[in-house]
């Protein structure tokens, strides 16, 4: 079923002005043999990680008559032992908080701190959807361009969160569709700034926070801290998590947010009651017990990233080397001057490889499929390329 | 964990002004023998139910590391034949919309609908969630008073509605917390009156929309139409239904919406991508596997329910018999005149029956449990009514 809507809605139906001629958002879904397009880790779970999942979910099936536990203690527990294993951090269950992706925990967060008279800060190019919650929140979404190389400009974000006044700093690390990372260093110069700033449409003496997207910090260098370490020391800090990503989670839809008790409680205020189903809990406790399963492939998914980008370095496009961005994540933008990228989307799609039009101008966004499917995208870009450049 | 948080919130972080000194929404989570406070259907399900879900969430088990589909078509196929048969009217997929409960429907709809400069139109008492949504989406909310036995006062909502001039006229059948259906020739009153109203903040030419939430219907009397009926024939019309309750199925959290595809389709607009998890999708369709058993109580809770009307009727407070609202629900609010009723509450409660201090002043609302339980329920009233009474 296609899910494009557009221009058939009736024009007496009362759809926000706002959202006339609006499209839902999302990557195409399409049936092709290699799905490189929505930065999935490729590998299923292991079959004993299949067999917990339909335990842990036939233990509760007989409470499903009653509501889940609101408050998802259990989980959250999990939550809180899985930080502390990846990033060394031991977190109270009042720090962390669950959600039906980390795009349900980023809504809750534009509920709760933007609206009209709000302002949130990115900085572009960055993921998609945000425009998007900010849409859906009625709250103003302003961007401090990052540098050439797509690294953060931290001297320019300062000048524009004095300039915009915004309720929260939205930074992604690593960042989505470029792969980069955010330094440590550059975080708590943020954060520090962020302590004593102003917010727009804010009584005084409140200052905006600062959110921390690490949809894909499993993927970072050994080595690289999590913004989740500077959760105990800055209350002013919120770091978003998904278990869709690394942890190969993503048909699950389980996000959370680690972030000071004072954050957590003003999502709380927000949430739908009872967003996080029975199910869904005891499927994410069954994939927290099989944590070194899930996570097996992140190693070869990290080395197959950095010989994707070298052989992606070593092609050429009209004479002149594909430009990749440095990716500390599962996914690469390449290209800087494919100045008909969708042609070349639709020369891999016609091969049977999906990739992403996403993105500044002239880049494309391939995401890290098996070593099967990475043949198979190699094939085929390397025919697309050598048929574009005859023409 | 209790889920109070209050006054604890540090004054410098950027919520919403107007979610300062709010609470999380929600009943009180208590750890009490018997739970007759949230409606749920108090038969868990058959062990041959478990095992289809457990079967259904093993078989998609090894895909969750792929998104799953963002349209759940299969799912949605399925609330079409459980229309089909519960309401003997046939409706297509893209004329149906499933999410986490029917509480993300009614969000997405004030989504696509609402906003600064929008107004819902309810018709009080009715659910006090409503009022919720319409301030995370920053939407007013008026109301048109129900008649004091609690039916609809169809003129004076009309007048409202030239009054208002809302986007959406929100009515709730059988309602809650009072258990009043809604006559079938009302509401084709109302949305033949909302086929040429006006909407304030929208274009000439936009009509409101009519959103019936239909969340306990299967409790209604045989031979009681259910809006659904009325969909073919009403594009102005959306219906909202939920598995929470005759179905039993609350801790999976599925709600769905009837409604013509220019409404689904602008609620696809606003919908998180993914926001219903494989998980989720596989449960409710075996659930749907065992549509017989998930509503095999639904008769014997509607006898409780009539049995319990007559039970409390004959009671007394203060001398003066209880009044009980007409129910076609499976909860009743009874009391009337009960000028304390935290008191009665609390008195249930340290006897371990739990309801639910809601509606207006002077009624409580029980719901319906297991044999049991309402006997549990008619001691401890019985006993608390005489205390007070020696009073």
């Amino acid at each position: 079923m296609s899910d494009t809507t557009s221009n058939a809605i009736p024009a007496n139906l009362p759809l926000r002005n706002d959202l006339i001629g609006e499209e839902p958002y999302g990557a195409p879904q399409l049936d092709v043999p290699v799905c490189l397009n929505v930065n999935e880790n490729p590998y299923a779970p292991d079959p004993a990680v299949c067999e917990t999942i339909a335990e842990r979910v036939k233990a509760i099936a007989p409470t499903l008559n009653r509501y889940p536990d609101r408050e998802h203690v259990e989980l959250r527990q999990a939550f809180s032992d899985y930080l502390a294993r990846e990033s060394g951090v031991r977190l109270d269950v009042d720090e962390l908080w669950g959600a039906n992706g980390s795009n349900e925990i980023m809504l809750q967060l534009f509920q709760a701190f933007g609206g009209p008279g709000r302002t949130v800060l990115g900085a572009d190019p960055t993921y998609s959807m945000y425009p998007e919650y900010a849409r859906d929140t009625f709250t103003g979404w302003e961007l401090a361009h990052r540098n050439d190389d797509f690294t953060l400009n931290v001297d320019r974000l300062i000048e524009r969160i004095e300039a915009v006044k915004p309720s929260m700093v939205l930074l992604t690390s690593p960042n989505n569709p470029t792969g980069t990372p955010l330094a440590h260093e550059d975080i708590e110069r943020v954060l520090a700034v962020c302590e004593t700033a102003e917010v727009a449409g804010a009584r005084e003496g409140v200052h905006p926070i600062v959110v921390i997207d690490e949809a894909y910090i499993e993927f970072r260098d050994p080595g690289v801290p999590s913004a989740v370490e500077l959760i105990k020391t800055h209350a002013n800090l919120a770091v978003s998590r998904t278990m869709s990503k690394a942890f190969a989670f993503a048909g699950a839809r389980v996000g959370y947010l680690a972030a000071s008790k004072g954050i957590i409680d003003c999502v709380r205020i927000v949430r739908m009651p009872y967003h996080l189903s029975a199910v869904t809990q005891a499927a994410a406790l069954a994939a927290f017990e099989h944590t070194d399963e899930q996570l097996s492939r992140v190693n070869h998914l990290r080395e197959t990233r950095n010989a994707t980008a070298a052989w992606l370095k070593q092609l050429t496009y009209k004479g002149q080397a594909l430009d990749v961005a440095d990716s500390q994540s599962n996914f690469l933008l390449f290209g800087g001057h494919l100045d008909n990228r969708e042609a070349i989307f639709e020369g891999l799609l016609e091969r049977g490889v999906l990739i992403r039009v996403v993105g500044p101008a002239g880049w494309l966004r391939v995401c890290m499929g098996t070593d099967e499917e990475m043949e198979a995208f190699r094939t085929a870009l390397t025919e697309v390329l050598n048929e574009l450049d005859k023409e």
